[in-house]
């Protein structure tokens, strides 16, 4: 496929922000999303995960609400945060590949300026918007964060296993099993500047913490949004000396019970400022566990499989919904939902109007949240890079195509498709089409009903700028 | 092996109960023990399971303490409850076997008389004892639960699956996929009595459940201690009109999901009788999921394997300890513990002083559950009938043998054995014992210390009545 780069330009998106004056009446709750990347769904302890212990995680969970059917919209960073911060499935943003299924420090490309962020439409109502941590939506200036609605930035603009430097360090896979930092020099930024190459990654998570913490303190006199994208539990692992050797669960555990300890901070300075009872806080990871890691990838617990691959383990994601005195404690939700739809829930939340022409793939899970309806979500597409490999609806779900995470492992076609009653069978063990023949059909329709309103666009992720 | 039925004889047991005439103070607390059967360690909502709904024991566990690496001390039924009743392991009693590895109606042998039960050791005590459901510990005259220390018993002596009526229904497993009651005739006893034969199964968890309940008000006077095990979720599956076709799980789940409401009868009652803070209630499975049954097996989560066999998912169970007001709610106790450690600890809660010639596999685990001091288990035996297939020490756990619980995969010796860091490796999927040689070492010695303990014992289960 040839693509051509598409002139970027602030797009002149008609977005009207109801009440915008009124910004700081306290009826617009402060918004917090932190997104851990490449955690498995079977990776915290209220997950089930028998060695890593997650108290804070476990904790907000039982002060909030835990969901076990949540997903994001694709199987590999760059693709599931842009659908994350824009409500769109990749496949309209042009934030998907199939050759390069992510964006590289060579790319060129990045998330267009056309795309509605949840950032811009929050400023748009008021908001302070700060993000922090890993962006992976494009590092040249224009796609920046601070180019798409966020007020600040700081962290590392892609994954920290990239800008190895070759010239340290065991060749190959080796250099993750016993890591040093100084083995990979990715840019660490403020806003649009680069202040380090090479940070101190086992610093990653304390640093990062503490922005974030800053950013809720300096924030407090009208409402704000935060991304707090952590850069771990992606190899290679990193974690401080608190945490270092700590866990049951080896290197990994350490790190996730440092995203952990992360987490408790964040809550406990919305409790200690006053704010827990006028923000939402939801948590969540990008995809499923790097399985090919072995002991350094996380783990999907029941489901099959893991990052990379639309078998579940690799789109199913631990997803924790948090608001004090809004959302009831305790509550385990079996309801579909998805990071697709924390742009339109948010809309709800923020009183913003969105744009007329604008296609969503997201649909508000306010009623979810708050226990005031049933869910608008019975549908789910489960791509890899353009290709739609899967769809789940209600509790089935058909492949169309099946391909491992273990890269070596070729793709499957399957016609008809193979059809699974998650139900049932989370494992996706029990091939049940025979048996659902009305089921395969009513999906074939969706499909039908969803590729009409899907218009090819330019992928951003794989033109690069040529190497020698 | 060639075996000699023992003369049993009620044996002369030096039980010395201390402070047997004040067994009605109020420091010796009830004891509630309720055991499911072939529950997985993953099908619980607090165990991480993402469809099926368990209200209660999640409450059960947010309330007291959950283990995540609670054992069981054999990989099938009767060894497995044989343990859990006598604090040792099944090799010493007798109560395992390698061609008939579980009792079976046209068995003659069952616990001997010898051996001290829970039962009977706070019998001695002054408790009150009672036995509701599945027994599986031998159902002649002599080895039922009234002969063993109970007070009282009802229910079916063995397995659900038992006393196939072949003159109706479908052949072979297809009776499992639509079961009928009447398909299946095991008697139903009270006391040594059979009631009826072929009770309606859709009918036995609340029929227990109403028993057990009666148990507990009847006897509010005194201490007492119950011993609540089902028969489900063992194939055949039933579930009661209220709780059938009403889970996400299919009927696996409606029959998880109405021992969880069982539970919960449990424990509103104890509140409800005020007797809460004085009784202490552990909730547990008799061995791993039984995988063979498809849909109808459940699941083992994280854990590699099921029923049948010693990898983790036979032998690792749910484990919830709950007691208001003594135990300290919603801790996650990473400690090694198993059903072999109830006896003795239910001995040093009830003030009984132990046989001095009694060798117990079991070690008092009460410094684990008021959070008093360290875990005194470092060690864990996985038998498979009379074989040691694996040790687990601290973290590792070496394998000798390996067998899958899919009946037709054949048994692998291991020499060297297998190693796996069960912290950073709760899967078991990679073998570290080249990096170990001295934990490989270590359990050899530990392997050496145990087997010098061990006398053979004729086997109670080889022995069966010859049918033509």
């Amino acid at each position: 496929m040839k693509h051509i780069i598409q002139t970027i330009a602030i797009a002149s998106v008609a977005l009207i922000a109801a009440g915008r004056a009124d910004a700081a009446t306290p009826s617009r709750p402060n918004i917090v999303v932190i997104l851990a990347d490449d955690l498995g769904y079977g990776d915290l302890a209220c997950y089930g995960h028998p060695s890593i212990r997650t108290p804070n995680l476990d904790r907000m969970a039982a002060d909030g609400m835990r969901f076990t059917d949540f997903y994001v919209a694709a199987e590999v960073c760059t693709p599931s945060r842009a659908a994350l911060m824009t409500g769109r499935l990749p496949i309209r943003s042009g934030m998907c590949g199939d050759k390069r299924r992510v964006l590289f420090p060579n790319s060129t490309g990045g998330l267009p300026a056309t795309e509605l962020t949840i950032a811009r439409m929050l400023k748009e109502c008021g908001y302070a918007t700060g993000c922090v941590g890993k962006w992976h939506l494009g590092h040249h200036p224009q796609f920046l964060p601070t180019s798409h609605g966020f007020d600040s930035y700081f962290g590392i603009p892609y994954s920290n296993d990239m800008d190895r430097d070759t010239s340290v360090g065991p060749k190959g896979r080796a250099a993750f099993w016993a890591p040093k930092s100084e083995y990979w020099k990715p840019p660490f930024m403020r806003d649009a500047v680069v202040l380090e190459r090479g940070p101190d990654q086992t610093q990653l998570t304390p640093r990062y913490t503490a922005e974030a913490l800053k950013f809720i303190r300096a924030h407090k006199a009208k409402p704000f949004f935060l991304y707090f994208a952590h850069n771990f539990p992606h190899v290679p692992l990193f974690a401080s000396e608190k945490f270092h050797g700590k866990s049951r669960r080896g290197l990994y555990g350490d790190v996730v019970e440092e995203l952990d300890w992360s987490v408790g901070q964040v809550l406990d300075t919305l409790r200690a400022e006053g704010l827990a009872e006028n923000t939402l806080v939801f948590f969540t990871s990008d995809n499923g566990p790097w399985l090919t890691f072995e002991t350094h990838g996380g783990s999907a617990g029941p489901l099959r499989d893991g990052k990379g691959s639309t078998w579940e383990g690799g789109m199913r994601e631990p997803g924790i919904a948090w608001w004090p005195g809004r959302i009831k404690p305790g509550v385990i939700n079996h309801e579909l939902a998805s990071s697709l739809d924390l742009l339109p829930t948010f809309a709800a939340l923020a009183g913003a109007t969105l744009p007329r022409n604008l296609l969503l793939d997201g649909v508000d899970m306010s009623p979810l949240l708050f226990g005031t309806g049933p869910g608008k979500r019975d549908t789910m597409f489960y791509y890899r890079g353009t290709q739609l490999f899967a769809v789940r609806k209600g509790s089935f779900k058909a492949h169309f195509i099946t391909r491992s995470g273990y890269d070596k492992e070729p793709p499957a076609p399957h016609d008809p498709p193979l059809l699974f009653d998650l139900g049932s069978d989370p494992g996706e063990r029990f091939d049940v089409a025979k048996d659902h023949p009305g089921v395969l059909a009513d999906i074939a329709k969706e499909v039908e009903r969803h590729r009409a309103t899907v218009t090819p666009v330019p992928s951003q992720l794989e033109e690069a700028v040529k190497q020698n």
